[in-house]
């Protein structure tokens, strides 16, 4: 390809603060069509196309079968495994010219069982995985970061199908380290694993895979101790409270204007630790009230509620009509039309500051057993926080970080099954429903983490296994005969090997043509000028910088070879193992 | 891949009358998940995946730069084209969740003008040309014959931008040929070309790409004379008149209950084409009517009718709320609201019946120049007939046949470059519209139309370039120790050679197995039997029957190699030179 070709135009100027849109964008990869929607650059849609042939490979080689399921999907599919009305508005809901309910597919589990589901009625035909590269559209509120976060993307999802939870659990084993490989072979060996939440997707055991990164949208939960990873959403909030000797009355006290857990304590003197604060919710289906007392110094994960519920809910709106009052909610004397719930941060606890359910009244002296009885229910959805005790090892070595999530595997179990009615004959004769397991890569979002993992300031640096090109010729000058047909020969040779070679033919100043260099990423750069000829040499550089040496003319061709040659194996040797 | 892991099952029963769709069904190649909506079983995505690569080398053959544009797109950018109002309810039109208007790609002109409109705007950046492989929707009213007509499917589209008619031309010669190409290579050079009708599309010069089939939805007109094809939207009505050297007068008779052009001509003894029929349309926008007379043995053309009028239109549901009589419109003494329009066909004709205008009335001796009038602009809306004059050599040897569209070509011209204000900058500094030209294939409807035609009754015999694999083994009673091991060995040794091999290890009767290696389609089939391994071979058997011989074990690998280079070679005669 040539430069004077390649559709798309770079720029200086920084245009976004998060590294992957700003380059990308710049770099000429990526136009954004609408909110959270992306066309691609040729350069992009080959680092696409490469990545996807990992996919390809390696999803075959756990024995995947590659299908293709519809982008638009009747909604009576939806309505079978429930999640029509389950899912938010996330989902895209539409109506075709008939006027039948359809939805835009944002993960396939329901067209993976119904194409499986009459073709997989005895035992012998289990296990087997499906997987498909298709478009997916997932309405998100908030998309952000160009491809970081998306609406309409790029996806590999896979779907297994088993004849026990044991056999799920060998193959999940093997998917995981499918994915370990897939990101080594993209150049981010240094993807981690942490355990999930599997929020609307069913099922219990699910893994995400990380890139760490301070704009990843992900929290996570680390201890440095024993090597525990979760997903904050998923990660149990420990906490432990010493019982106070002395048994404090229950006493009600002015606290005026102040109405923050944190004003309040203030104001008393209090620890935060030695109280308890309300939080309050609405369910989005009816706007029913739920109020969450927990200790005073714990967040309440929402999705842990959420999980509880089993419905969607929101922060409340406002709290007088169901009789709570703002500031001052308690658990003592509580008179709300709302479900009460008491997280178990407050299990254990003594001699705490609460709410009196009165305006600018709180009671101190609260000790949950005692004053709302000892067969209180206690529930974990509080949110695990730094330097809290680790829930594997216990060590209080928690630390909190940030991930973009570039892969995510989980064990659904039955749920679709179930609900679609898909059944086999198992060896005795049994029809029973099979076990599922799914696994999702975003491929936009892996280039943009790759992006993110791998770059400087002046660009992206491509790993050569999903680079646009593998070589980028720049010509100097080529408006002087001898460069002009040194370059035109090397580009030739080059491509006569196979190799992918990008040739920046266009009579631009130096400076402008390798900043241009530097926006594409491509691994190796050989530079055509009349300097390097009149050495008898091109100059060849690494986009990493760790190469910068002359090349004889004659020696060029194989020394490219070699250098390819090296940064593969370089890649590869972060691959672990097939199980 | 063992047919013992291969997800699908194949069944015998006729299940649909349209061959690939019977097929396909059948042989475990798709699945209906709604009306037009397909999911893909692994042997229909092998080939859509050789298919799309083939499309792909055609497409960077042409200097093509593949691309990624989105399926769902906000209406801004329709609106911007003018196709939002324009384009009917095939278009689906749905909300974000943020109340925004978005639309599903059915064709994505719009999307390559947004990608390429900042970034081209100089004349040294062009010719060039994008190009996709993406998942389209188009909300078809007649969805049919399986993978035929379908609402999703995938499609290859390129765009390719011009600084002058000439440049377009020259380019679009090129495509032409890669066309012809790919469907050569796809093993149907049987695949005509036609000249059609652009449509919504907007532009002039558009060709179809058909391949002959009963089963085809698009009537096409064929010259036997001098090769003159086009479909029957896009081909010129002739027709011609021998006036009568008596002009009869206009003469009112009294036609009793006879009401259509073929009663009212048998009840008073008279040559259709002697007389004058009205076709009475609705725009669809307004309901608004417009009156069609033409000669009484033409039929109009909606297409063209459509065209003319640059409106949507549909049959007149009813003709009295506009002042017409049904079964006796003529144009004498009209009094209708209604837009009249007279068809070429009645150009130079004389003494017609034609309706009076009063229920159960016509007239006869009606000559359109005396009656109507001289000055009567006359259209071309009428549809070309079998045995008519040709278009382009003028001789009566047209014939009417039938097609499947496998592709479409289109001169744009300025439509979208225009209306999206796209320009760059000539020669001389002017500011100037591209030209663009757009090129499209659907891939499932070609997969489905060489079905159409590579079959037997038993199944698909699939062109080697793009068959599911190459080789299939079928091994008769693998409960056989000796069959067992060489089969395995063959697999192994075949795989090894980088064929692609379908093994059937599974313990059924050779019946069984045969019928669904038949209706697998895959070119090269080696039984191994304890027949066979007696006689010291397998037998090879080609699915179109050409060759069945017995071939000794040890030389099965080359034999084989050398049938898949026969198979290979008689495509490749067949597929022309690239321009």
């Amino acid at each position: 390809m040539k430069m004077s070709q390649l559709l798309g135009e770079r720029f200086k100027e920084r245009a976004f603060d998060i590294a992957s849109q700003n380059l990308m964008t710049r770099g000429g990869y990526i136009k954004q069509v609408g909110n959270g929607i992306y066309s691609l650059f040729p350069p992009a849609k080959r680092i696409v196309n490469k990545i996807e042939a990992i996919l390809r490979e390696e999803m075959d080689a756990l024995g995947g079968q590659e299908v293709l399921f519809p982008v638009a999907i009747p909604a009576s599919l939806w309505e079978l495994s429930g999640r029509y009305t389950s899912v938010g508005s996330e989902l895209v809901r539409f109506s075709d010219r008939s006027g039948s309910p359809m939805v835009l597919g944002m993960t396939h589990e329901e067209p993976a069982v119904h194409l499986a589901m009459h073709v997989a009625g005895t035992y012998q035909k289990y296990p087997f995985m499906i997987y498909q590269i298709q478009t997916k559209f997932r309405d998100e509120p908030r998309a952000r970061g160009g491809l970081i976060r998306v609406r309409e993307f790029t996806m590999k999802d896979g779907y297994s199908f088993h004849t026990s939870q044991e056999d799920l659990e060998a193959y999940y084993e093997r998917c995981y380290r499918a994915y370990e490989r897939i990101f080594a072979r993209a150049g981010v060996p240094e993807v981690i694993s942490v355990q999930s939440d599997s929020g609307m997707m069913g099922g219990k055991i699910s893994h995400e895979f990380m890139l760490l990164a301070d704009i990843g949208e992900d929290t996570l939960v680390l201890c440095d101790a024993c090597g525990y990873r979760a997903n904050i959403e998923a990660a149990e909030c420990i906490t432990s409270n010493e019982t106070d000797e002395v048994l404090d009355p229950l006493t009600l006290v002015d606290t005026g204007e102040n109405k923050t857990i944190e004003e309040v304590c203030g104001f008393l003197g209090t620890d935060p630790a030695k109280s308890c604060k309300a939080v309050v919710y609405q369910r989005n289906a009816d706007d029913s009230f739920v109020v969450v007392f927990c200790r005073g110094d714990i967040d309440i994960s929402e999705t842990k509620l959420r999980n509880y519920l089993k419905a969607e809910i929101h922060p409340a709106q406002e709290l007088e009509s169901c009789g709570l009052v703002a500031g001052c909610c308690g658990p003592v004397n509580l008179n709300a039309k709302a479900d009460v719930i008491y997280d178990q941060s407050l299990m254990g606890a003594t001699n705490l500051v609460c709410g009196a359910n009165k305006e600018g009244y709180h009671y101190t002296g609260f000790t949950p057993s005692r004053d709302v009885g000892g067969a209180v229910p206690y529930v974990n959805v509080g949110q695990a926080f730094s330097g809290g005790p680790c829930p594997n090892c216990g060590e209080p070595a928690l630390r909190i970080s940030h991930g973009i999530e570039v892969g995510n595997i989980f064990q659904l179990g039955t749920k679709y099954t179930e609900s679609m009615d898909m059944t086999f004959d198992d060896a005795l004769g049994n029809r029973v429903h099979p076990i599922m397991g799914c696994y999702g890569i975003g491929v936009g979002r892996l280039m943009a983490s790759v992006c993110e993992a791998k770059h400087d300031d002046y660009g992206p640096i491509w790993p050569i296994s999903i680079a646009p090109w593998q070589v980028h010729i720049c010509a100097l000058r080529v408006d002087d005969e001898n460069v002009r047909r040194e370059a035109d020969a090397l580009y030739i040779a080059l491509q006569a090997q196979g190799i992918e070679v990008l040739f920046d033919d266009r009579a631009v100043s130096p400076g402008f043509m390798f900043s241009d260099a530097d926006l594409l990423g491509v691994p190796i750069r050989l530079v055509v000028s009349p300097k390097t000829l009149a050495r008898g040499a091109f100059e060849l550089v690494t986009r990493d910088k760790r190469v910068k040496e002359d090349v004889a003319i004659a020696d060029a061709l194989s020394r490219v070879r070699e250098l390819i040659a090296e940064l593969t194996a370089e890649i590869e040797r972060e691959v672990p193992e097939s199980i």
